[in-house]
């Protein structure tokens, strides 16, 4: 691998393997054989423009029509889908969702990008703030073009586990939250203790609001109403 | 300064000038004073919150306050804008634009940003695109929130300058480009040659394009039919 000066805005993921592809290809037959023993799914990583989406399923493809000339098994109507976490992936979200099944927003990287901070940098980090209004926005509109195309959408990353983002997530209308088994309970007892309907009303509420203190003010008396915020100091 | 693992999306720019005051104001108190002079504005770059821009006023007003004290000679009403240059600014541009008098897009650090390259960077720089319909989409956006608001927009970044681009951000409704002494004449011979109806319908065009090659292939096509592209052969 080269030395990179940036290595979050270089020569990783999907850009590797789309310059890779017998390297790239391999794996994909191996998920396509997995698949046929259990539910697998498959979904391609740092995209950020139709061009490579297109391309990665091509090579999908392709990859099929290899095992379909050596008669393998394998799942020829696997799940494809992509991790939304390239901010110019949540602005084409609209014309992306009609190329995939399903997305998962990113959150780690798609903050660092929407904010340019680095989170492993101690001196910015303060900066990482996941209750930002723009991750809420960009998170928002990719969920809506989802729904809108009548498809499923979920969450990786840290913020999906953070108990203080549980019942906006749970308003923006993520389908499926991916975390750490250590979070699970508190994450699990919050959306059982909050009504959708009230998880709508507040974030309907902090999708307008212009700063940080603003939506985590709302947020905390939101849930502070609801009597969810024992939940969150039993978790701290 | 700290060794950073990845310095654009690191502790630069406004960051540390909001975490230096003392030395920040010096800079103001300069900027101030020189206005007296001649026609001088001050722009906050790297912008990506409502509370940075306030903070970043703030200190502007506190610099105001000490040369009264010191009964030195400035600007009180110096012009302030900011740099759309983190993609959280350009979500935020509606609420931003009413701290500032102006906005400047700075493109290239907007477009590392947005497409998560790093131009520098030999292995992903052809992903590095003006033209992808995300950037488009994101200058658009800023535009029209300046427009709304009856203020000015410019750019700079390496944007600006490309002839390729003129006729769009024409089209997109920039105020005022910013570029090296070089490419003026070209430039400025593109935009006397384009009607700016014409512009403005192109640029609608392109707008609702998802994939960068049908954005660059109208766009050639429109030159074309103007009668420009020799402009650009001249040029290039």
């Amino acid at each position: 691998m080269p030395r990179e000066e940036n290595p979050y805005l270089g020569w990783r993921s999907i850009r590797i393997s789309l310059e890779m592809p017998e390297f790239f290809k391999i794996q994909l037959r191996a998920i396509l054989r997995a698949a046929v023993h259990g539910r697998v799914r498959v979904m391609f990583p740092m995209i950020s423009s139709v061009e490579e989406i297109r391309r990665a399923k091509e090579l999908l493809e392709e990859a099929k029509e290899e095992l379909r000339r050596e008669e393998r098994d394998f799942d020829p109507n696997i799940q494809v889908g992509m991790m939304v976490e390239v901010p110019s992936a949540v602005t084409l979200a609209n014309q992306l969702i009609r190329e995939v099944d399903f997305f998962s927003i990113g959150t780690n990287d798609l903050i660092q990008y929407l904010l340019a901070v680095d989170r492993n940098n101690s001196k910015v980090a303060p900066l990482y703030e996941p209750l930002h209004p723009a991750v809420l926005t960009a998170i928002h509109e990719t969920v809506q073009a989802a729904k809108g195309a009548g498809k499923w959408v979920g969450m990786c990353g840290e913020m999906a586990s953070d108990p203080m983002c549980t019942v906006v997530l749970l308003g923006l209308g993520l389908d499926d939250l991916s975390m750490g088994p250590f979070f699970i309970p508190v994450v699990k007892r919050l959306i059982r203790s909050v009504p959708f309907a009230e998880a709508r009303a507040i974030t309907r509420d902090v999708l307008s609001m212009a700063t940080i203190k603003e939506v985590k003010g709302h947020l905390f008396d939101g849930m502070k109403n609801l009597g969810v915020i024992e939940l969150m100091e039993m978790y701290h």
